[in-house]
This record gives C-alpha cells, sequence and structure tokens, in this order.
C-alpha cells in the first residue's frame, strides 16, 4: 500500500512558538540542545497508485489544504 | 551540525481527530485516500556530539518532555 508523508516546517524567519517552549523547556531539564523546531507530520496512506501518481496528487493537496504558504514549507516524502 | 528528528503519532487505537478532519477535507475536495494520520516532527539541532550519544540524550527528552507514553509513539531519526 504506497503512502506518502508530509513534513510541515515554519519557514525561515516565522516564528516557531511550540519549538521555544519545548526548547525552554529542555533547558530546564538540564538538556543541552543548540535550537528545536516543531512541525506536522501528515502520513497519507493510498489504495493504489504509482510513485509519480502519488506525488503529483500529494502536491495537489499542499497547495489546497493542507500548507499555508505564507508561512510554512513542506518536504514530501513517498514511500511505496 | 548533528540534528536529531523524532516523529510523533498517536498510538495504534488512540483516535487521531486531526487525522480525520484532513481526511474528511481532502474527500470534500474530490481526493481519494484512504486513511490519514496526524502527528508531530521536533527537529532538535546539537552543537555536537557522537550518533550515539545524541539517540541516548534524545530518548531521555522523548521520556521527560516530549513524549507522552500513554498514548503516543515515537520515532527517532539521527542525522550527523
Amino acid at each position: 500500500m504506497p503512502r506518502a508523508r508530509v513534513l510541515i516546517h515554519n519557514r525561515k524567519g516565522v516564528f516557531d512558538p511550540a519549538g521555544k517552549v519545548v526548547e525552554g523547556g529542555l533547558e530546564r531539564l538540564g538538556h543541552q540542545v543548540k535550537s528545536v523546531k516543531v512541525g506536522k507530520v501528515i502520513d497519507l496512506h493510498f489504495e493504489s497508485g504509482t510513485s509519480e501518481e502519488i506525488l503529483a496528487q500529494v502536491e495537489k493537496m499542499c497547495r489546497e489544504l493542507l500548507v499555508n504558504p505564507v508561512i510554512e514549507d513542506y518536504v514530501v516524502e513517498i514511500e511505496e
């Protein structure tokens, strides 16, 4: 069953409040970390389709619904 | 600069409301998708450290702060 994974992060320069909260929490617990970014992962399962078909479909989904291009960047990974 | 990525999803059997909303939205737009799961991705950047050191540290971070083991599962990926 083919699967696609969309990884969505705030664009460079867009503040990431969740990342800052995690960073602060980890530091208070004594962990040393340089920076933290929090994003979303959307896993999509399909009945069928080739990698090319699914990639085209997922790119369309990103434009239409999944991603806000004003503030977010995304990467699509396909797994057959 | 070494980097770790933590992918967090609801455990099997735990309801994923965000996934259901995305699934419904995609279907209304005419996309055919079998199922959708929405999770979190946490990217951690470190000043230094070997893969083994970072993996051990990130596993500790997951137990202490990042993951709720009652309802969530996670995977750690290390990138040097």
